[in-house]
């Protein structure tokens, strides 16, 4: 198996699943239990938030521990513009966001708020002047995630928070989901943080909202103790646990990681470029993690299943997406139909091989020869 | 260790662990992508949610996936009224519920939502006649538990819903973590039931909101495609797969496993009623597997502390509970001050056993003896 759809999930590394199996067996008090077995199952829950705020260089009261991304993203949005709302209710985002963003801020639409999606150049980047032309005095959130999902364009994060130091009033969330572990962005002068475990060989089920201290926020699931009154429930200690030590394991060789996947991705997209009707859509500046590429005239649902006849999986769009027919990220990207509608993803991680890659160019060009209208 | 505290959580059971290790490892795919390894997840999923369906005699399309019963509360109460709210704003619940049945009542309220509470009567049943005499035509949700955290009380399901039937347009809603496995009350004629994984030696993390058909919710996490629209998020395959497992040996053998706990509730409530200032909480309409008592005159957590120093772990109010001055559920029930403000919570499994009840005892008598203040 040829796997290169990392940015979709990973599979769990087995350190993490053996802290997460001895938590579950080890600790048996509920974290909220007022004995000393649950004042010990706190006790561990506190040292893997101690743990993971060293690694994020954040407080450990800025740490909310969620179920994931989508609850993360949701916890945001919903969250501070509720509580803000007084200021007022506009809201500035991207046309390169997981669907987890639209989500909630067309709900919140429902409730009055308005949204503006700022311009992208032709990098992929948001357009720093059409963010600083949609700026209002009523605008309380920018959200923009920090790579996207799809083609991986990172988005000049320094320069964003330039703009908007000059709207104090104005909160700006970033989803990291695809950063995280990955990419080392400073979280300085970003209020809210989004991220989920198991796109860095973490589990399922976990996630986190990095919220920073002055940042008020109404929570999404209300009720009684946990280890933050922003977010209610009983703590799940041996998630937490599988969290922090997947995000140790992520952060060890961070930089070596990203060399290797470099490495391969420029391998992979010199590769692909010699196909005619191969067109890349990841460009110089994006994540090396995500290579996005179309081949013109063929259905990508087509082509992944072709590819998968050799045990070769790869993705067509993000798997969080409600449409299979044409990728928003990529037409904001290239403002081109037929690329947008061919675009496949591949996302590979530290683990994958040189062995891998070459295999996979093996099969892709057996896929591209061998399927009839190729060339028609 | 004699752990009595099932009722904040269980341990998990190996074969709950084996079958959550065996799908980490054995499902890599996101159950949301698109190629056969996203496929094969999705499938076990499906098989998953079958199996929970078939068990719990609901269709697999009212199963929603949510971190826990917390989550399940919010999306049970905030998704039916924000969905309903034009036809009405009027909620009733009792005073016996958990803190994540206050929680969202509390933000609603802030909404313009109104709540009251049912008064219950002297076994802690609620008084359907006062039940008859606050619904109002604006009435869009009753919240009750099946059984009480901290009492265990039983509610009579059945005759509330013989009131609630000449009401359609008011909803149903029972958070059942308290029976869920262990007693089993027909979900007929219920909209919405509540639980968790973690109180049936499943895992922290997942729980479940069941939904009937013909009602809709506004989801409380919004994003892209998951099992349901009315929850978004990569599915936690691992954890869905666990849910069932905990589910199938839950149900395996519920009335021995019930007859079993009755016993040894009966021999604990004869043993703790010899002690002169034990005053026995929980009636003989209550579940067997909580037994609520007061110490009069001693701090409950004196008592447990003083417990715990034999390895013997007992509860003071329900785990989640944010305050630990004065049980409300207690005091409901005894409307007596001193009552609640030493009450204790006993709760028992089906792998308790005789002898730990005996060595429970044993050591309750010392610490009895032993508490300077007893007596005066």
């Amino acid at each position: 198996m040829i796997y290169l759809d990392y940015s979709a999930t990973t599979p769990v590394n087995k350190e993490v699943l053996d802290s997460f199996n001895k938590a579950c067996l080890d600790y048996v008090g509920n974290p909220n239990s007022f004995h000393s077995l649950g004042v010990r199952s706190n006790d561990l829950i506190n040292s893997a938030t101690k743990q993971i705020a060293d690694l994020l260089k954040v407080k450990e009261s800025e740490i909310i521990y969620t179920s994931g991304a989508t609850e993360s993203n949701n916890l945001a949005i919903k969250g501070i513009t509720l509580k803000y709302q007084n200021r007022g209710k506009h809201i500035i985002t991207t046309a390169l966001e997981h669907s987890s963003i639209y989500g909630p801020i067309s709900y919140l639409e429902s409730f009055g708020f308005e949204c503006d999606f700022v311009n992208i150049d032709k990098n992929g980047l948001v357009d720093l002047e059409h963010l600083k032309s949609l700026m209002r005095d009523d605008t309380i959130l920018v959200s923009i995630n920090s790579v996207n999902s799809e083609i991986g364009i990172i988005q000049p994060v320094k320069k964003i928070i330039e703009v908007l130091k000059k709207y104090p009033k104005c909160f700006f969330h970033m989803d990291m989901t695809q950063s995280i572990g990955k990419i080392d962005i400073p979280f300085d002068d970003i209020d809210l943080i989004s991220f989920s475990g198991h796109k860095f060989f973490g589990m399922k089920g976990i996630g986190c909202l990095i919220k920073k201290e002055k940042v008020m926020l109404e929570p999404i699931i209300h009720g009684g103790k946990s280890t933050t009154v922003y977010r209610s429930g009983t703590p799940a200690l041996p998630l937490i646990v599988s969290l922090s030590k997947a995000l140790r394991l992520a952060y060890t060789d961070i930089s070596k990681h990203y060399d290797k996947v470099m490495n391969l991705n420029r391998k992979l997209k010199n590769s692909l470029s010699k196909y005619d009707l191969v067109r890349i859509n990841s460009n110089e500046l994006c994540s090396p993690y995500i290579l996005n590429f179309s081949i013109l005239n063929i259905k990508p649902e087509t082509f992944v299943h072709a590819l998968e006849k050799y045990e070769v999986y790869i993705s067509t769009q993000s798997a969080c997406s409600t449409t299979n027919t044409i990728s928003k990220a990529v037409l904001a990207l290239t403002n081109d139909e037929k690329r947008a509608s061919s675009s496949l993803r591949i996302s590979i991680s530290y683990i994958t091989t040189e062995k891998e890659i070459d295999e996979f160019m093996t099969f892709f060009d057996k896929c591209y020869n061998s399927l009839e209208f190729v060339g028609k």
